[in-house]
């Protein structure tokens, strides 16, 4: 009798435990993963998958935990350029004094620089895609593609003049020029981003609108983050922010709304009722004191919820794992019930709902065959990870960003072992500085 | 003229910047420590020491932050073994079918191993010192001494019997022949540590106190953790649990009251009089659920705060950095104000107050000549430690656990560029895992 041939494909990676996040939640102790240029072939236990398929690339990870890549829904990348300027500040300081004098010194190779090194964090702890608003988001696109990164990006649009674009009639036509140019890369896709409602005229927010469904993207907005917008809003519009885009006839599953702190009961049956999906970013909303959004409200009542670092001036680093814990803890001490916010819930939202309010969940967000590859995984070998009882628990509440040791994106390693494979982390490191010293230089800190 | 001869000192470490943490705060850019024995000799600019002190050894850190090393003022370092074991249930769930049968498992065996995973995982994320209540408390104080690591020990008490001493009354007696043992160690201190209110009759605290006394130690206690303590407490005995402290006659300069969360305004005036301190678990209390502790309130009052981790059951690691980050955060949003809990009122939680609540600020807390030489150095060159505006903001947001390159303790270095010099982990490690499937045989998580 002969041996069947088994089917070529570019990559297996063995785990000691793949965590799938597909439907059933399947998790595979020793499995496999067979990966076809950037496709997931199949997944499943490791002699099945050796016995189906042989790939010229083989990673051996017998010990360690492979998941998803981590989604971060929100951030402004290059605000790295920023981290630790200013903090601690009552928020009209700190944006006045600091950040916004420190943004007037924004070019568009800053701006690359930064993502740049965004990239290399947010790759070596654990992050395959992100979710970017800021200025020259032609630069965080290319930053992207260079380094081999998923992310959906959009050029920040307002009312007033934009270092970027100029007058504010130009935001629309760059956006859509950037739209055009990325069409059909398979890493980057393009979504029209206007900043907020107290920055941006209802015309603005509805030729938005329009924009973003001529192309079928994504739509996405800082949303009722603090009291004060809401209050601000009540008083120009007599609605609250959300009721306002509602009005506008913006409400809708192409919206994503950042933050949700300050969301009425009402604000919230909305968002269920039209298919908004909100991002949550818990150590932004603490470390500027805007408040705790009503996340298990609104997971309750069948928001789709994703997690997000917001930027490194208000956080001050991009690593998912932090966020988790720290959103899994912050929820429970708030409503004074440990049972809420399960370490499952966590780790759903920063890969399955990350990935549905992207638009990206027929491709990422869980290990499924004729999905995309894209993959961490995480060293558990170290005392912090030891013993371990339960995966979803280890990753929420104990490991850290530096446990990843591999990133695949695609079907292609983007860090191996730690060391990043795809962008000079040494050049980033040293344009960022030089950037800093030229800031600090014009905004000293007290 | 001759040159002067510079002084022999055992060991130079040199630093970009280091954090004195002292009286002043004073930092010293491209700074130099000067070590004798355990001893700090002088601490300053690089060119001042390097011209009065030769050393055969000298650790270099150009490019890092060096910092006293953090102190974790409340832990039970074995429950290592029940990381994770059970999350997000609600609290009798978890105690009464998880952590209890758990415990019932405890040997003096696991409580050496477990300790030992645990001194690995603090030592490798930068605390040199920790306060430990726990069973075999014999255990935990020898396993810190074989690695080097400065610990306050203490036998937990209450009014049940022990799987360590037996019946009730051997608990004094043990703790005091333990006081005998380690009276003499220059890293060991050991405190007397009933349990709780609700677990430790009047009788038996009244003993704990007179045995601290006697002995002049610590008195170690968890203290209005939850709100039910506080109900139960005013039921029983028709004061808070502060309050019963004080009519017990326990209320002093001796006592250290963890967790401090379920707090009267007259609660908080009392620890103030009485000069008692108060360690801060954020993330234990968060993940719990037992509620924000009024830390903000208890420095405006003048309480001494200290920081600490709690067990890893309830957190589910020993990171201090995330801890920091965690409290400064939580208590922002708690407060809904960006300026409470800076990073440097954080920082000295974490060193200078943590010491002074273990009655060891005449040794530790900070680095100054004619203290003892405990410092961390932090690796800077990281993606997501790039740039650097301010330190103790990069330490408390930005920083973590594995950051921390080097470790010295009383002289001695016990880290050295991430590698364990004093323990073998890979031991502790497969040790406790061994232990974890014997618990997880027994106790079965859903
Ligand atoms: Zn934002
Ligand atoms: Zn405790």
């Amino acid at each position: 009798m002969s041996q069947p041939l088994s089917a070529a494909v570019d990559l297996i990676v063995l785990g000691g435990m793949i965590l799938t996040l597909n439907e059933a939640n399947d998790i595979h102790q020793d499995g496999a993963l067979a990966i076809r240029k950037d496709t997931i072939v199949a997944v499943g236990p490791r002699p099945e998958i050796l016995a189906r398929f042989s790939a010229a690339t083989v990673l051996d990870y017998a010990a360690d935990i492979i998941l998803p890549g981590l989604i971060n829904a929100h951030t402004h990348a290059a605000m790295t350029c920023f981290r630790g300027l200013a903090d601690d500040l009552p928020l009209e300081v700190w944006l006045n004094d600091y950040i916004f004098p420190a943004e007037r010194q924004i070019s568009r190779d800053l701006v690359y620089w930064g993502t740049k090194l965004a990239i290399a964090e947010m790759l070596l702890s654990g992050t395959t895609t992100f979710c970017d608003m800021y200025l020259f988001a032609d630069a965080v696109a290319q930053a992207a593609r260079e380094a081999g990164m998923r992310a959906v990006v959009g050029e920040v649009l307002y009312d007033f003049p934009s270092a970027n674009y100029g007058p504010k009639d130009n935001g629309l036509r760059f956006t859509e020029e950037l739209i055009q140019t990325w069409r059909h890369d398979p890493l980057i896709r393009v979504a029209v981003q206007p900043h907020a409602v107290y920055t941006c005229s209802p015309d603005l927010l509805k030729r938005c609108g329009e924009l973003a469904e001529r192309h079928d993207t994504r739509l996405i907005i800082h949303l009722s983050e603090t009291r004060q917008e809401v209050a601000d809003c009540q008083q120009h519009y007599g609605a609250s922010p959300v009721e306002h885009l509602f009005n506008l006839g913006l409400l809708n599953t192409r919206l994503v709304a950042d933050h949700g702190v300050a969301l009425s009961h009402h604000d919230q049956d909305l968002l269920a009722a039209q298919g908004v999906s909100v991002v949550h970013c818990p150590e932004s909303n603490m470390k500027l004191a805007s408040g705790v959004a009503p996340i298990v409200s609104l997971l309750a009542k069948g928001v789709n919820v994703a997690l997000g670092t917001d930027g490194c001036a208000s956080n001050n680093n991009l690593d998912l794992f932090q966020e988790m814990d720290t959103a899994a803890k912050l929820h429970k001490v708030y409503h004074l019930d440990p049972t809420v916010m399960s370490a499952s819930t966590v780790l759903h939202l920063t890969t399955v709902s990350g990935a549905r309010a992207l638009n990206l969940h027929d491709r990422i967000g869980s290990l499924e065959p004729g999905k995309q590859a894209d993959l961490i995984v995480i060293d558990c070998d170290r005392p912090h990870l030891t013993p371990m009882y339960q995966p979803y628990s280890q990753l929420v509440y104990a490991a850290m960003g530096a446990d990843v040791r591999t990133v695949v994106i695609a079907g292609r390693p983007v860090v191996q072992d730690r060391r990043l494979l795809t962008l000079d982390v040494e050049e980033a490191m040293a344009k960022v500085r030089e950037y800093a010293r030229q800031i600090k230089a014009k905004v000293e800190p007290r």
